[in-house]
């Protein structure tokens, strides 16, 4: 998917909303969890639950590897479902020496067609490339993350620039890709931070985890990080999948997500 | 495997090789790649043909998951195939937030049961500690790795220490686990480098890549990096798989094997 049709997805449908598939085995309701492919089942009718106000799913990819080989078909069968309107991620954070990356890039660009996958930046520029020779495909590159680890080497402050570690990992992995091929990942839970981000990469688009279970705020986030192409793609996972546990998760999910579309429509309108 | 039986190996076998089964479909011998099931063939001669001499395999998962769901299957067949004298690692080179980070732990500690997994430092305590809960397990964690990509962030030097990213990486780390369940990924490109390194974590385990191919010393590597437990597994991956490209490669990497041990047994000696 190009940026434009990305950009006019988000317009058309006034949504910047990504539903995280971050499908746990564990916490499906109980009458799914005793049928066979209960995860897909359940993936499926949160999909069609919630197309409509979003535009984009976010596969993590941690909770099908670990159901072995069938949860590998579930997450291929679930990448087929979503609707070809729909910008795909692959959550897999992978990333290592340029002939492994490659690797991972064939994994997720071509065995499973997503638009797009999450990279980690420790191993740096050789690590990533392989990631961006793929120029009809997105690489998002990790920058600051909502969780609390982010404040042991993210926000660590680097001598020759005064900055923290990921200002720095935002403006030198720019420079690998352009806005049209490469994103980042950038945590919501101060949304404050997204002001010198937005200085750092102004056009960029930027994938927002922690609004919702991790405390992140839409608001907040939207003020500080909507550009003029939108340029945000805000993450909701289990305040959407588990927000009822019976038998109507279906209709709560599409509820959170209508609620979260609805507020996005107000942000859009402001911009 | 515990700490001690893994030494005992290396003692007893003289030997601190790990061999890297990075199997890329398209470098095994044309015989193999004409066959059903050619890589699974090809890692089960290179294991007959090298385990007297390494102590150690690991496991490329990039490289298997590239190849789809069959792939996975045969990451699942090599790992069954390994004696369970060997010390096996995933380098999945995996890191998340808490709640995936285990699910990625249950992947490579249970649905498939290595005795370790490569783990990305960058989004810090919540996205390690999950690994390092099995006690019994092993987790490694990347300090300072092989490639050029090395620099762009690992060797950045920090205000508030003036050391570089990877030494406080290494120093933050080694306080979340202990040396028999935490090791470390460090690269052999820059032997020297090894010096400070074994000051800051003098017992741990050293996994080091990047020699052979990437060109660095076994012997610079073992000077600064072997301690009295040895303490160092030498990954050596392209040199052994594709030492010989026609019928003769098992006997061609066995005996490049032997070469490393006999090398390593020098070095093992002097300590």
């Amino acid at each position: 998917m190009t940026r434009q049709q990305l950009v006019d997805q988000i317009q058309s449908k006034k949504s910047y909303l990504c539903v995280g598939l971050d499908t746990d085995p564990a916490k499906i309701p109980v009458h799914l969890q005793q049928l066979p492919d209960g995860v897909l089942r359940f993936n499926k009718a949160i999909i069609d639950a919630t197309r409509d106000y979003c535009v984009s799913y976010k596969i993590n990819t941690a909770f099908y590897e670990s159901q072995g080989l069938r949860g590998w078909e579930i997450m291929a069968e679930t990448l087929a479902y979503i609707p070809a309107t729909h910008f795909t991620i692959a959550d897999a954070k992978r990333g290592d020496i340029g002939n492994t990356s490659a690797q991972y890039a064939k994994t997720f660009f071509e065995v499973l067609p997503f638009d797009a996958i999450t990279v980690a930046p420790y191993m740096g520029a050789d690590s990533v490339k392989p990631f961006l020779e793929y120029t009809d495909k997105w690489t998002i590159v990790l920058g600051l993350t909502s969780n609390p680890g982010s404040a042991d080497f993210q926000q660590k402050i680097l001598g020759d620039s005064g900055k923290p570690l990921y200002e720095t990992v935002l403006e030198t992995v720019s420079s690998w890709g352009n806005p049209g091929n490469l994103m980042f990942v950038v945590g919501a839970t101060k949304a404050s931070d997204l002001g010198p981000i937005r200085s750092i990469i102004p056009d960029h688009f930027l994938l927002v985890p922690g609004v919702g279970a991790q405390g992140g705020s839409l608001k907040d986030v939207s003020a500080y990080g909507l550009n003029t192409d939108a340029g945000l793609l805000v993450n909701a996972s289990r305040a959407i999948l588990f927000a009822d546990s019976g038998e109507g998760f279906a209709e709560a999910a599409a509820a959170v997500a209508r609620t979260y579309r609805e507020e996005m429509q107000l942000y859009l309108t402001e911009v």
